[in-house]
């Protein structure tokens, strides 16, 4: 067993099969060693996660296990990308956090890192990464989180 | 005439002349291979298209019509990367697409698919891209759609 | 003195000791010549420049202002990924700009432009960059203005 998948063993962690994506386009794009992950929903068994705005009908622990499983999903399209061998990732680059909120919010980054501390908690340093964590009035499918990823891998 | 411009004439799409930015930045980026185009709006002979809040003043099939304009303007600023030869386009990498629309809107995937969808109607499978769509409260100018995008060329 | 500090001492313009991440995630990664800075917050001397909701709380003057100072934190972080010596910039690729707005505000581009036009004012030329500017409901702790920044190094 990979190191990656052992990790993920530890943390009782099973990668979903990856979300198709719902329309025209791709769920990752690869140039080089980047690859580029589309935005993902906090998908488990393929029902949406916590839906509804962060604040109102959604708490910020929710959210907060909302985000975790969007990091489980780009992780679960990265292996796709890897070939099925998550040992090849070198580097967690960027997340890009949007948080279904209220005017009134202010804790997206308690959200987002939700899919920070998972990410780290599964690759170590390499897990590391930059990020920016937005509001949004609404966002696909009522979800409360959407993030997307640049990794790279070799 | 190339491959991409006879594509073009067939879907009976003629290029704009590229949208000036706005203020003091670019409209696109080129780092090796790699084209950064800023956010373009849904312009045709310099009108913008449907503005409004899609869901209120704007139709899911209006905001479709505008995303798709906002591919043909990345189209555009693209064909000026290539000096002109669009079948250097390598790869769609990544679009990311905001929709001007209210809290309780959840078809952004919609929107975005008449870029998505005009783009793969153009290059095929190179057309394929990672992205994502999410909305906003507030668009510049009040446009109902803005997207970005990030290209390969050769 | 390097041309770049020289030209920051010019513009009267100190830059912060970086701001650190709230949390589990990287002020920047880089990848090759590749720096991606995490979203930044328009502090100065530790303190949330211009909180608030631009159009209501917040002037548009206010907010441009706030968005200069974005793109100082940028500098401090791009600082750290050039090991001091900001010669080695190479170019400014891209931003990322959320503005906190109503559903009613429109000038976004307006409100970035304090972010690109002080890019331009230090490094010239190499300051340009590709960008998109969009509006939030909300923004971490409750920040009128956030920006990510791509840049090239050697």
């Amino acid at each position: 067993m990979s190191t990656i998948e052992q990790r993920l063993a530890e943390l009782k962690v099973t990668l979903p099969t990856p979300a198709a994506p719902a329309a025209n386009y791709l769920p990752f794009r690869q140039i080089g060693n980047t690859v580029y992950i589309s935005g993902q929903l906090p998908k488990k068994d393929g029902q949406l996660l916590y839906p509804g705005t962060v604040g109102q009908d959604v708490t910020l622990e929710q959210a907060n296990e909302a985000a975790r499983h969007c990091a489980i999903q780009l992780l679960a399209q990265l292996k796709v990308a890897c070939n099925g061998d998550l040992d090849r990732v070198v580097a967690c680059v960027k997340l890009g956090g949007f948080v279904q909120c209220s005017p009134h919010f202010t804790q997206h980054p308690e959200v987002i890192n939700g899919a920070s501390d998972f990410l780290v908690s599964v690759f170590g340093d390499i897990g590391r990464h930059a990020r920016f964590a937005v509001g949004a009035p609404s966002l696909p499918r009522n979800t409360s989180v959407e993030i997307d990823g640049i990794f790279e891998i070799c």
